[in-house]
This record gives C-alpha cells, sequence and structure tokens, in this order.
C-alpha cells in the first residue's frame, strides 16, 4: 500500500513546517471538521476520567457498543469499533477479499488503497461533472457487471459533496442484494446533511443483508485525532470482522467519547443548525466570486471548479497557504484535474476571510497574471 | 486469529461485572501497570491541549518520533510508531512472514496469535522450571536450526518475570546474524528491570541488522489505556513495515504522550525507586508463604507456583476475585498448567492487603478441604 497522507486534507504538520506556520495559525479549510471544535461535555469527561487510561481497554467495547446501538436504534451485535474508519476500511477488504470492486468516482481514496492492499481489484464508475457530480442511479445500476462482488458508496459523497436519496439507494440496494453484492455505504458525514431528508440506512439493516455501513463521529463532534469510527451490520458479517480483528484498536477516550456524545443533544442542535444557515450563506458568498463554479453542497464541504485555464488548483493553494489558509487540493482525486479544490465550510468570521483572501488572490493572479 | 481476550491480564471489565463489582472497586494484581497512576505531567498536557483532537494525526508522528529518538540515542528513522506494542506485534509478521518462528514458552502469547494470523510456522523452546524460568542461552542456540526464521524474545520475559543479561543477548544475537535469523526483542517491562544491568538492545542497533526492538510506554507510565508503543530497528527493516502500515493509527493524545513522558524525569525516579524497594519487600512477604513457590522477579510482575495439588489456579482465582482482588490464571502460557499464577507488584499498601487476603484464602482452602 502507498498511503495517500492527504487523503484526509491537506496534512496540516506538513503545511505548517514549509510555510513556518505554528499549525494552530493555520486556517485549515482543508480537513472537513465541525468548527465548534470538542464538546465541552467530552472535554469535562476526560478530566474526571484519567484513572480510565490505567486500563487496557474492554475487548468487546460493550459500553461504547451498547450506546451506539441505542442511538441508532438496533443491537450492538450490529457493530464493529474501529480505531477511525480507517480500520474499519481495512478490515472489510481484509476479511470479505471482493474480487473486483466498483467506485463512483470522484470519491474518498481510502476504499482503493484498502482494496489494493487486499489484493483486490478495482473498477471506477464516473460520476458526471455535466450532471453536477449527482449520481445517475440507473445509469450506475447499468454499469453494474457480474462480476462486481461489492460496491462503495459514500453518502454524501466526498469531495463531490453530493448525496443519494433514501428511495434512490433503495433501488441500488434492492438490485445488488438479488445479485449478491455487498453494499457499503460510508455515512461519516451524513449528521451535516438535511435531517429531513433521513438519508442514512442504518434503519433498513433488516430489510438488506447485503448492506454495510461506515461511520465515525470524529468529523461531527471535531475529534479525528482520537479516533473513533465503528462499522453497522447484520450480525453475521459483524461476527466475521470481529473474529479478525486486533484487539485494543481503540483507546479509553475513544471508547469514552461514543458513550457521552450521543447524549450532547446540545451540541448536536448547535451544530445542526450552524450547517444549515452558514452553509447556505457561505455557499452564496462563494457563488458570486467570478472565475469559479461552485458545486451547491450537501454536506459541510464544498468541491470548486476553477474556470480561469491557466490558473491550475496547485497554483492556487500555494497562494493561498502564503495568506495562512490551507484548502485540499482535488487534482489527485479519480476523474478530476488541476482545475479542481475542495473546501471545508467553516464558522462564519472564518468564511469571511477566506472569501475575502480567495478574491484577493484570485484578482492579484488575474493582474500579474501569474497563473502561467 | 482467535483472540486471546485475556492476553494483558484477567480483563477487569468481565471480572467486574461477573462479581458485580465496578472496576474501580477491583484490586487488579492482573495487569503489570505502574501503580503511581496516569503522570500528572500527562494530565496537564491534555488539559492544556483538547484542540489537538481537532486535527487528524500528523501521518508521519514526527515529533513524537524526534522524542523517542532523543530519548535512546538514535535517528528517528529508526522508530515506527504503533497503536500499541500489538500493531507493530501485527505488522511485522505481516510485513516479513518468516516461515519459522522459534519463540521460547511460556511466553506472551500475542507473538504467536499475530504469526498464525500472518499464516507463519511455530515452534516453542522449552523454558525450563527447574532452571528457575532462566533461559540457558547456550542451550537455546543449540536449538536454533535452519528452518528458523525469526526468534522472539522478550526481555524481561512474560509470565516469567526473568532476564537474558546483555552479554548473553549478544551472543544470541551474533549467532542469529550469522545465520540470517531475525531477532525480535520485546523490551515492553524494562524500565522497571535494574537500571545497573542496561539490558536493553537500542544501543546494539548498528552492530546487529537482525534486531529489531518493541518497545511501549503503557505499562511503565501506567497508560495501557492510551495506546502507545512504537517499534526500533535499522531503516531498511522500518521502511518495509511503513509501506504496509495503516495511517492515523496513534491518537494525537498518545503522540503527544511519547514527546512529554521521557522529560518527567521525576515520575521515573520515584518509578524506580518503588520498584526497587517494593519489590524486594513484595517478594520476601510471598516467600515466606506456606504452600506456594515464587520465582524471584527481575520486573514488576511475579510467577507463582501452586504446591498444593488440589489447589488449581483456577480455583484460587475464584476465591482471591471473592475477596476483590484480580489475579492472572497463568495455566493458559505454553509449558504452565493449572498450578501457575501471575501478580503484579503494586503499591505498598495494596500488597499488604494482598498478602493478607492470599494467607487467608490458602489457610480457609485447607480448613474446609475446599480444593478438591
Amino acid at each position: 500500500m502507498s498511503i495517500n497522507k492527504d487523503a484526509h486534507g491537506g496534512n496540516v504538520y506538513n503545511a505548517g513546517s514549509q510555510y513556518n506556520l505554528d499549525i494552530n495559525e493555520i486556517l485549515d479549510y482543508s480537513a472537513n471538521i465541525n468548527p465548534l471544535g470538542v464538546p465541552q461535555t467530552l472535554q469535562q469527561a476526560i478530566i474526571n476520567n484519567f484513572d480510565l487510561l490505567t486500563h487496557y481497554p474492554d475487548p468487546d467495547y460493550m459500553n461504547a457498543r451498547r450506546s451506539l446501538a441505542n442511538w441508532h436504534g438496533i443491537e450492538k451485535s450490529n457493530i464493529i469499533m474501529g480505531n477511525g474508519a480507517t480500520e474499519i476500511i481495512f478490515l472489510l477488504m481484509e476479511v470479505f477479499k471482493p474480487r473486483k470492486i466498483l467506485i463512483p468516482c470522484p470519491s474518498f481514496s481510502e476504499y482503493e488503497q484498502a482494496a489494493i492492499t487486499a489484493g483486490c481489484k478495482v473498477e471506477h464508475y464516473r460520476i458526471k461533472e455535466e450532471e453536477d457530480f449527482i449520481i445517475n442511479v440507473q445509469d450506475l445500476i447499468n454499469n453494474i457487471h457480474k462480476e462486481i462482488e461489492m460496491l462503495i458508496l459514500c453518502n454524501p459523497n466526498n469531495p463531490t459533496s453530493q448525496i443519494i436519496k433514501k428511495d434512490k439507494m433503495k433501488e441500488i440496494l434492492s438490485f445488488c442484494r438479488e445479485n449478491g453484492i455487498t453494499v457499503v455505504i460510508d455515512e461519516a458525514f451524513i449528521d451535516f446533511t438535511d435531517e429531513q431528508l433521513h438519508l442514512s440506512m442504518v434503519d433498513q439493516l433488516e430489510i438488506y443483508p447485503n448492506l454495510f455501513i461506515i461511520k465515525a463521529l470524529t468529523k461531527f463532534f471535531a475529534i479525528p485525532g482520537l479516533r473513533l469510527g465503528y462499522g453497522i451490520a447484520g450480525e453475521r458479517f459483524i461476527k466475521r470482522m470481529e473474529h479478525k480483528k486486533q484487539p485494543w484498536t481503540l483507546n479509553n477516550f475513544a471508547s469514552m467519547a461514543a458513550e457521552i456524545l450521543p447524549h450532547d443533544v446540545e451540541y448536536i442542535r448547535v451544530s445542526s443548525q450552524w450547517i444549515k444557515e452558514e452553509g447556505v450563506r457561505f455557499f452564496q458568498l462563494l457563488s458570486k466570486i467570478e472565475g469559479i463554479k461552485v458545486f451547491k453542497p450537501s454536506s459541510n464541504f464544498i468541491l470548486i471548479k476553477l474556470l480561469d485555464p491557466h490558473l491550475t488548483s496547485g497554483i492556487l493553494c500555494d497562494k493561498m497557504m502564503g495568506n495562512g489558509i490551507l484548502i485540499r487540493n482535488a487534482e489527485n482525486f479519480t476523474f478530476l484535474d488541476k482545475q479542481y479544490i475542495r473546501i471545508a465550510i467553516k464558522d462564519g468570521r472564518s468564511n469571511d476571510i477566506f472569501i475575502q483572501r480567495l478574491k484577493q488572490t484570485l484578482m492579484e493572479g488575474k493582474q500579474h497574471e501569474l497563473y502561467t
């Protein structure tokens, strides 16, 4: 495996050392993390429970799984805990070793890396820019042929920030169930979507035994440094994976977080409010900027296309970093190129700074013909 | 892989729920953790750095590796970080896939599990009770035949608490170097040994390119729940492993701990003083108890043989747990049986309680002929 060290964004550590900035001085628009920061409830629980660290983790993570099961209205036997979603993704490929995987792209690169590491073949389905990167579900189904044993869908998808609606997802799941194909749905960003849409497929577990859902609390609760992911599936799936899993991969603060965070209704409420309001406002401001095409987001990040052929994503990222703003150069996503960047939606104040610096950078470039 | 969930001790969570005790009410003699608890310096650093959690980990763990490299007097290119020693052990087997491994036993079971998971064959060398479980190095060397590609040595060894001295270790390393055999030395408990012995082989890295050392800060600094291990070897070894390693396996508090703890000289000093004094005192008290044979420890845990043939380790563990004390039934270590238990060395007050309850349990059993 050759690790894509930028899979989650532009690597704030590299950027910091390259531009001689402390990581706290950087406005990080490359990682899609809730700007509300680490929940106070979790901070207080850590302070009150340092002694937890003196014990090895519970190898069965009973309390964490019970809490998440209650939250999702499922059984704890439907849950496997992971050291970030990464562990679940790699374990999934290693255990099931599907011969061929279909991944609609552009999408999160870790699935492909994990598949290749496990010796699986990968086929890409092209999500069309001319359809604003919204997956045409019937066309996708038409492209699932009999060699495909697993389909990967990120919902919302990264980096496009587009969703597949529930009824459409059911069509895919039904087709795949009838054809013996496992469908992996990555819902890592689903808590940022409009709750009216009820996108999550967790309530469909009994109807679709071919369904495997990957979750993470780390984006919505702003704790990617704590490492906390999990998989949801039928008991048979989970048991096969448990059997191959390394023990004690989740640290005790992460498993405690799984117990606490689903109950932090205030943090959830404020965050939902923020993404609803600031997401719309930021998108509208961005849409008014000349020289870029902004794809309307359904999550907490936005895909942008640079329309000036002389301006590459690499140049723009470099210029923005010179102004202390780290953005995600999206050129290495399959089917994207040097015209694409991805940015997070942050708090209003940061977003205003972002807008101002982006405008300035685009303007200066034009004036000085720096783009060539 | 069938995980041995008791590999690190008797699983305080199971015991707690079985005997209806809160885990904080249990005197845990089954896990070999420094009783001084989580260092104050680390607690304070966590409180001051909650924001660290909002970033993904540095995929290269530069600061953590630099700190450990300085501590050990090596280069950071000689270090690979792991989510506990467990990740390093499994990765080591997966990457090198030695055809046959020799493990002197009884020893820590995780190496065998990892080897089997990776499809390697395992051979055991019997460490002799009649030699007080001290490895006869010449005899061990005589038993290394040409099919062996890797030798595993825990120094100190778990559960025997016995060591291999440095000059003897060099003999083994030289023999193995000449015969193309990799030697893995697990030094997870080495900080509890007499510092005058200078047992660590970290300073021998350049002389023995066949050397791979596994380290953990979690026992000495009492943070097994944080998950923090690392491997030390020549750059070529490390590079091959980095290539196969999953990204972001270490959480940000663990990597911060690797930066802070080597500088906590006061914690290190007090801990060394404790093990030197309390280790001797506890051993002497235990040695006076009739009906058990106590093997003189070189680390922070003690192997004990029950001499009454009617008293099994299972019965004793059960009786002790009834008194709120969890001990490690050592019967499932290769070459041990129902006569063996392993206990940690804890603080003086706890050790006095332990002595008193052990005596009482042995006495009661004799009086009531409970052992049959």
